[in-house]
């Protein structure tokens, strides 16, 4: 089952993957459940914020006409809490104990601060002096009906959800995240929690993929293996496609005798590449199944972790109308790297005071090092690099 | 129920907060449900990595004594996939066909890629060179058995995960995210989805704590609204002390005469403050209920956002040994700030190339800036500061 592979570059990869038609999908949520969704419709203000005059301060409501000759006692006529409404109106020498956020009556003019106040029976107050502003929040002050809250496309964080929650919205339209399946090859897997077997090792890749695809917008809607057997491959793939918006796959993508998975590749008219010019994860393979994308990424941990974030990151980040979250930016290497090799390299690295270094063991095996990779940098093909030397870089997203 | 209140400075609010002894809790966690947990212990390997002497690539394994004379064709005694075990020893001119990952058998020294091999007919093969390096990853190459994988204290994500797992690991113990409840007062509160009545709001900051809680490392485990009640509400607290980590409250601790949860406050042993000289949110309480801390926001929702920054969030990421994850730092203000207040003014600002300034208004009741706001900015007592000038800022952190 060995076969020609044409290499092409990561970013001609990068290309073919942006290309895939892909379908975006809109759910209707509960705005409770909506945290750090993106929105998918604009928001307008049902009606103008504040929507009546609002007081600004717990005091005493006074009429224009009144706001003169101070101190000077008030008759009091109503207490109007918060949420109440008092519908007459005032006659001269009356006042109405108002509390922080209660609708003002029409005919108050002014609400005077309760430290400028003093009671003096029951209904009765002495007002000591006026205030320089009416301490009426006026409708409309923040929003007016119609205007725009909050625009399609925004994450929704906890001010954002708030905001819709003070019109009222109880639910809205946002972009799903696509859905994944994870699968995983390989004869030589035991599942974490499964005892150790000589020759075996335990499957982390699948934990890797699931945790990746969570942290960059995606949902882990399957997990399973794939069978060493191409037409059981297939017929999952089939059922597959039809749940799940993207398949990513570890392993079986090498030139072994077992790799069936490069062998389906090459069987579709859809295969997009099966050789990338790069390393870690030269033979990492794209191709349409039935209209969902699926990216067979390396079995090799380094390199499945390089190839989900060059490769799938952003296909994911595509489904809610999203770029990447991946930073380009140009560093300099803090240490040489002095190993050649014959495609363009992605080192594993940290950053330290806005240099870069390699982390670890840039093996593609290598795993240790992937809790604390906070980027790539890339060693060209052919060359080296001195320290100090600047160098293309791509930095994870903030988590 | 008007009452005196002595106002202290943030900077002894955060202290005193700071002091309130808290019980942090630990939970046994499947993996798959930890990332972005934080591990509650030490975790080692329990064995080496590899496990076993590992191909590198995929091809065919021979001994150091038939390594010369090339090309030469050796006869091929076994396939041997990845999980598989070859337990015979290799005679002269006797190689085994070996794949990626496989555990290479005893007395095999070195593996030829199958590219410098050319397959002759059944069970032969020509080998065409050696190679310089053995392409064996020998035993513990990556991690030795007892060497320390991740430290307590260590954020889980997709790689600390995959690093567990490809150990074995199912389960670890975490930090448990604190409890919180969340509960609103004022009866001039409608629910969203509730049709609009004069003289009332929909309630927003209950969805504004639910979102700041699950964005800051809680849990929200209660939410709910306060009757205008004092037995009642004792009642609820001594309820939900029981039940949850901490109690924040909106609304209720102003001068209003409805304002019972400023009552409730004084009555404490435990009242830490009840007045803050800070502007938003100077009415913003705190005290311990029966071991839980209670922190009594502002009903004005710049003025609860405000407060939950500065006051709440620093306390939340304790209960996982934490500390606060708001950035402090100095930025130059970007626009004058003109207006002065007798107390502190914490403004909602956003950064603009290295700049901080106002967004939206500084009103306390203001809610249209919390989706963008990216920090706060502290113009001092009595102050006014000019555009360039340079301000504290408290950044939000990264989401």
């Amino acid at each position: 089952m060995k076969m020609m592979r044409q290499a092409i570059s990561l970013e001609e990869a990068q290309q073919k993957i942006q290309e895939i038609t892909i379908k975006s999908k809109i759910a209707n949520c509960l705005l409770s459940e909506c945290l750090a969704e993106i929105l998918a419709e604009d928001i307008y203000a049902p009606f103008s914020l504040p929507a009546f005059r609002r007081s600004g301060y717990d005091g005493y409501g006074i009429s224009a006409a009144d706001d003169h000759g101070f101190p000077k006692t008030f008759q009091v006529v109503e207490q109007i809490g918060a949420g109440n409404v008092y519908e007459k109106t005032l006659r001269p020498n009356q006042a109405v104990r108002i509390m922080t956020g209660a609708m003002v009556p029409d005919g108050v003019d002014k609400i005077i601060m309760l430290e400028k106040t003093k009671p003096i029976e029951k209904d009765k107050v002495l007002i000591l002096e006026s205030e320089r502003n009416s301490n009426i929040t006026p409708i409309g002050e923040e929003f007016k009906q119609g205007e725009l809250l909050l625009a399609k496309g925004s994450q929704l964080n906890a001010g954002g959800m708030s905001l819709l929650a003070a019109f009222g919205y109880q639910r809205c339209l946002i972009k799903s995240k696509p859905k994944v399946a994870i699968l995983a090859t390989g004869s030589e897997l035991l599942s974490p929690g499964e005892p150790i077997e000589i020759g075996k090792i335990y499957n982390s890749n699948s934990m890797l993929l699931a945790g990746l695809v969570k942290e960059n917008g995606g949902i882990v809607s399957y997990m399973g293996t794939i069978e060493d057997n191409r037409e059981a491959i297939e017929q999952q793939f089939h059922q597959l496609a039809k749940e799940v918006d993207v398949i990513l796959t570890t392993g079986g993508v090498s030139v072994g005798d077992f790799d069936f998975l490069a062998a389906i590749a090459v069987a579709q008219d859809t295969c997009l590449f099966n050789k990338l010019a790069m390393r870690p994860g030269s033979p990492t393979t794209a191709f349409v199944f039935e209209q969902a994308p699926v990216l067979a990424l390396s079995g090799n941990p380094g390199a499945c972790f390089t190839g989900f974030y060059l490769l799938v990151e952003p296909l994911l980040q595509r489904y809610r109308g999203l770029s990447s979250k991946m930073r380009q930016t140009k560093m300099k290497l803090a240490e040489a790297y002095t190993k050649t090799t014959d495609f363009d390299r992605y080192v594993r690295g940290i950053t330290i005071n806005n240099t870069i270094q390699a982390v670890g063991s840039d093996k593609s095996s290598a795993l240790g090092n992937l809790p604390v990779t906070e980027g790539f940098f890339k060693i060209p093909a052919g060359q080296t690099c001195a320290s100090d030397q600047e160098v293309d870089v791509c930095l994870l997203p903030f988590k």
